[in-house]
């Protein structure tokens, strides 16, 4: 394991801070009830905007963000001084143009980066919430948003856009507020989570909860953090967001800056020593009960269930937009869940368009460089705003 | 976790005990040089065999395990009490027929069952190896197999045949002892170990090497076990052992015992209590360093690397008859992998069958029931038969 800088004690590391005191708006919105039926008193949310509100209120872009990602979407990041996670596709003349549109990101409930969650003090205690906090859905996520954008007074979203668990918070968004979201871009996503991908996220809790420093998730009390068990979570994980192909193009069999091999267990191979950085870096910046608390969520998400079993009833009735897209080798949601989608929602006569985008990046490719991506933003964005009258 | 039974300390356990005192022939082989430039000062190796050789020595059957496989291939297992890990295909009027062939199994070098290996008593020390272990490779796994040949008085071995890490061991026979294998059956392998392939194998080892019970390796003689981690790698390896449908069909999002969701980190759904379930009998039998170094060896292997860069050079010259076998949805060793071995066999002329076997069961269908699996081998093994004069 590559060292973690134990210089500062996590107890007062910057992502620590940031679970209380985020780089970021907040926005306190009071009660929400959960479908677990528990609520939470005083839910903030943490947010990042970007762009201008139109007068009519009518230009507003809600991005949802992925199970690592975070509400700093297209600025530097507060904990790891680098570019937003989605610059790529983010910002003025960008797809998803700030000069036209109204950006905001928000932090999922059960988040760490402000939006309350485990890592949040639970202010009737005093202490963080720990495992204190209840187990969350999707829905509850996209409840939470719809209180802060009722809270910023929007009536009815331009556009909900986002990938992987983003994407079902989009799906979730088209769904549970119907007249709230004119255009739907949900993209590498699925209705539901696979047992394969139940499987893996298991696996990433068990390693956590196997860290001794995990402390039956009372770690902030106790002033460490599973580092240990999170980084071994997101190795593992981190490889479900690639391809095989990707990782021959990228590493193959090559050798991390040594001859030959040391007939040793350092990191011979640079496919070693990338995941290595991927787990150490992974845990500098995320609170591992979050992870427990969102790799849940995805599990249980299961739209068609909601709906007596057919997905199709959870978009009857609907009036928006949608444009599905999926990449080839994306093997955690692959094509053929993307694509039922699509046929939930031509059973329920919405108009829909689907693209699949042809990557050897897998699932990562939707936060990668891929000019047919943002193609596809471009131009389903643009002829929405043409039908929603947006100059 | 679901929990291990801590009655027994591990340092009494049955499992730790078959390290030096195997319920298994015991073969001792003196000195065996390492590819590393080290060498094992006492090797034993600890084997089973099934059947009688013949007057001539050559109805003589080598089949080789994989990772966590063992010399128990056709009897009651000494720790687990559960039949072999072959029966399906080995034993009286089988496939691998034990009432015509001499079928050997031994336990690998760097095993936990008897051969020596990193839990094995080190004779110069009076303690277990530990990491004080060689690393080793693949063709140090055969060099020993060879050295137990020798010792059983076999010249030519009528057939090698192993699956995954066993297929690894089949082509290495094939290619260092050419004049010694008369037929080759290596099944869902691959000439080298893939990129992903390592990422997977290193988030076990970091799994293992996370657990502070892991004591740098020392655990034995702490008397204690990384059983967490080493639970942990058993259950994220274990995915990449099935497939995505396979897992759909046993499992999908089925609940665990209860008719709907809890709400926690129970094991909710079937594939958790399944993984969790596949992580705790692991460690019940297998030693985590032993894990460590057999990974490293599949890590290593790359045939093509020792032979110049090109795989065919790997047969040179062979007379070895091969069959190839992969399966349809085994994504460790895709069909790819097995097609390249294919080729080199027909660049260096040598006689190959291959056969490309549909199956929903991912890797590990070379261990289940697979009609197709079970006449491709017999009808290979009875065309060598007949080819090699045995009635």
């Amino acid at each position: 394991m590559s060292q973690i800088d134990r210089s500062i004690p996590y107890s007062e590391s910057a992502a620590r801070r940031e679970a209380d005191e985020p780089h970021s708006l907040v926005a306190r919105l009071g009660v929400l009830t959960l479908d677990s039926g528990e609520a939470i008193e005083d839910l903030v949310v943490a947010y990042q905007s970007y762009g201008a509100l139109n007068a009519a209120r009518s230009n507003a872009v809600l991005i949802c963000h992925a199970l690592t990602g975070d509400q700093h979407v297209a600025n530097r990041h507060p904990v790891t001084d680098k570019p937003g996670w989605w610059e790529i596709l983010v910002g003025p003349g960008k797809p998803i143009d700030t000069n036209r549109f109204f950006v905001i990101c928000a932090n999922v409930l059960g988040g760490c980066m402000g939006t309350t969650g485990p890592a949040s003090t639970n202010l009737a205690t005093g202490k963080p919430y720990g495992l204190a906090w209840p187990v969350i859905t999707i829905r509850d996520m996209v409840r939470a948003q719809a209180a802060l954008i009722d809270h910023l007074g929007i009536d009815s979203l331009f556009a909900v856009v986002g990938g992987s668990m983003g994407g079902m918070q989009v799906l979730e968004w088209a769904s549970t507020y119907k007249d709230r979201v004119f255009a739907a871009l949900p993209m590498a996503t699925g209705a539901k989570h696979s047992a394969q991908n139940i499987a893996f996220h298991e696996v990433g809790r068990q390693a956590v909860m196997a860290d001794p420093d995990w402390h039956d998730g009372r770690y902030l009390e106790e002033g460490v953090s599973p580092s240990k068990g999170l980084a071994v979570a997101r190795m593992a994980a981190h490889i479900t967001y690639l391809s095989e192909q990707a990782l021959q193009r990228k590493f193959g069999r090559n050798l991390q800056d040594r001859p030959k091999l040391t007939f040793g267990f350092d990191a011979d191979f640079q496919v070693e020593s990338y995941l290595r950085y991927q787990g150490s870096a992974f845990v500098e910046r995320f609170d591992a009960n979050s992870y427990l608390y969102l790799t849940r969520a995805m599990d249980y998400f299961d739209l068609a269930a909601d709906h007596g079993g057919v997905l199709a009833r959870a978009f009857e009735g609907t009036k928006t937009r949608f444009c599905i897209v999926s990449f080839t080798s994306d093997w955690l949601f692959p094509t053929i869940d993307n694509r039922q989608i699509v046929h939930a929602l031509i059973a329920a006569n919405a108009p829909v368009s689907f693209v699949e985008i042809e990557s050897d990046k897998g699932h990562d490719a939707f936060l990668l460089w891929e000019p047919e991506l943002f193609a596809t933003v471009t131009g389903f964005l643009e002829a929405a705003a043409r039908a929603r009258g947006l100059t």
